[in-house]
């Protein structure tokens, strides 16, 4: 089994490290390749994506993924900017479907700005479609305004689409998910006024079919953003297009208040697939050993349970990481008073010692 | 002075009621014409926006809507739909400016799901743009995909657009209300993402050489749903295109806990404006008398303000319904122990007793 080891950029090397621990600390072995990707991408090879690095992607059984930009590549044009190397990766390696827990640990519900009643316990699951919708869709550009009021005049312009089997494939996933967990989804459109989503709930609508055992309900994007402040332990599973996903998922992720405690997965259509943590590469606090490195390490137990089909070595990894918490260890992200706290490398070091 | 009054549906004629009182409470006398919208005018006329409605609306000076929406028009086709009414109305009107402060009232700081020190002295000004973005933009429909993996399936489709006179001048709308405030523009999009959105950030960057006395930031849309849950008083003014708007000025007034006290205003190139409150229909609870009148109540006011230049009106009315959350009446959405539970009609009895 290979895995491509891609830390990225900011804190992304040290994070990513801490995961490979973890990973060489396991009986099995696997074979580990790093690559430059992001800003490192463009620095070694001058582009984010540099071929080398899509090849051992593409030739790996799963793909341990960093976290990419910095501010010294803000300036770059769009299509040399670290975030397109995600982008890129999505595309080509068809990683459509994009699992994003929301989970709040009990030990860590004060870090969160909502009141504990309202989210201790919280464990949704947002699964977002990731190589369709307006992210990709042509044509898009900036053109001469064709008609209207402001015709003549410039105008920027993108293609929001999604294919009947596009929005097939990325159900299926979202009922099974649901059949997994408590048998509820919600699937977030905006049916009432763009066509894509009227197709969107009627493409859900039908699979739903097949899964009579999986409740189904759907709920308009501005509404589900209000819900996930009001109550988000309505929910069990959310499946939704790859924008509103792009936004519901962080809006979910910051209702936990520690972020640098979730992973994120994002499979193709063989559960081949890219896990990265759900948080960024925070250039700011890069290089000082004290980013949080468990949402990598919790990545890395997503990518053996759902690639590499090693589902007690995630379950392994996943008990040593509450167990670390449960000793009070702490990054700074996640500190309060009371408990101890420790570094980048401590916390990997604290991991790999919980898993014996 | 004529105004327009376009009650709706579910409670919608019951807290416009509570605004036409406070309006005729006022010395100064105006003209105000009823008449049926959305599931209401469907019932009436067979349109959403039946024709003289339309007509109405065209001639008045200003618009007090309510609320639009009823279960028993959810089966109609989309073109008949209650929501219709609205977009007609944005459309046909010209009001591509929508104003959504988020404030929370001292008095209602418990109802929020946010801590009280994340929220607490909330006081944020969305402006939405209304008029352009995916939700007009054409070609739009149902088609036979034309290319890639999907070729040939069925595949819904959208347009989203900006030509640049559309983004000056909400961008106009945006820096101006910010420099009565605390001069602090947040410009949110998808410049990563999108061209829409780059040729946006573009344009609002040009704009600002127009605002030196203010700041203006740039942020996408997923960071500014998480910023709204993580720190959301960091915000002054927040402007944003029409898709991602409605998401995030919905999230925005949930944060507060009591979307019951939220107005609204849409306003054209003259600032003649349509104003309503934030929340929606809720047929649920409609005609029990219970229904808070208080965010239309206050969108009367803006309307004084913005659309007929009576802005000490405007402040008396504020005031008003300042001094009953301080007499502590409640109607049922913001009731604690300690207030006093009032109804729709007693609520808008007390503030024209306040306006004295
Ligand atoms: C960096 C950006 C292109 C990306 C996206 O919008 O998908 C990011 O926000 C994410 O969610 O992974
Ligand atoms: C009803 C719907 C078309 C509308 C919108 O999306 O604009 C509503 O959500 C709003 O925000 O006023």
């Amino acid at each position: 089994m290979k895995i491509a080891i891609l830390p990225g950029d900011g804190i992304g090397p040290e994070i990513v490290d801490q995961a490979v621990k973890v990973l060489n600390a396991l009986d099995e072995k696997f074979e580990l390749e790093s690559a430059p990707v992001g800003g490192a991408g463009y620095a070694a090879h001058g582009h984010p994506l540099p071929e080398g690095t899509l090849a051992l992607a593409k030739a790996a059984d799963a793909i341990l993924f960093g976290a990419v930009g910095d501010f010294k590549y803000d300036t770059l044009e769009r299509a040399l900017r670290p975030e397109q190397a995600i982008l890129g990766l999505r595309k080509h390696l068809g990683l459509f479907a994009n699992l994003r827990p929301a989970i709040l640990y009990p030990e860590l519900a004060g870090a969160s700005t909502l009141k504990p009643e309202v989210v201790s316990g919280l464990d949704i699951l947002i699964i977002r479609e990731l190589t369709g919708d307006i992210y990709f869709g042509q044509p898009r550009g900036v053109r001469e305004c064709p008609d209207g009021a402001f015709k003549g005049q410039r105008e920027g312009f993108d293609t929001m689409r999604y294919a009947e089997g596009e929005i097939r494939r990325i159900a299926h996933v979202a009922f099974q998910a649901a059949q997994k967990r408590d048998k509820r989804l919600t699937s977030v459109d905006k049916a009432n006024v763009l066509e894509t989503f009227q197709f969107w709930r009627d493409i859900v609508t039908d699979v739903h079919k097949e899964y009579p055992d999986v409740a189904l309900d759907h709920m308009y994007v501005d509404n589900a953003a209000m819900q996930l402040v009001r109550a988000p332990k309505r929910f069990d599973v959310i499946v939704t297009g790859n924008m509103f996903g792009d936004i519901l998922s962080d809006q979910a992720s910051m209702l936990t208040g520690s972020i640098g405690m979730l992973p994120s997965a994002s499979l193709d259509a063989n559960n081949k697939g890219l896990y990265e943590p759900s948080h960024g590469s925070a250039p700011d606090i890069a290089g000082k050993g004290v980013a949080n490195p468990l949402a990598t390490i919790l990545s890395a137990a997503m990518m053996l349970r759902y690639s590499l089909g090693r589902a007690e070595q995630a379950d392994r990894i996943e008990n040593a990481v509450k167990a670390v918490l449960k000793q009070g260890l702490r990054t700074p992200d996640i500190y309060e008073a009371g408990t101890t706290k420790v570094g980048t490398s401590q916390m990997g070091d604290a991991v790999v010692k919980a898993l014996a």
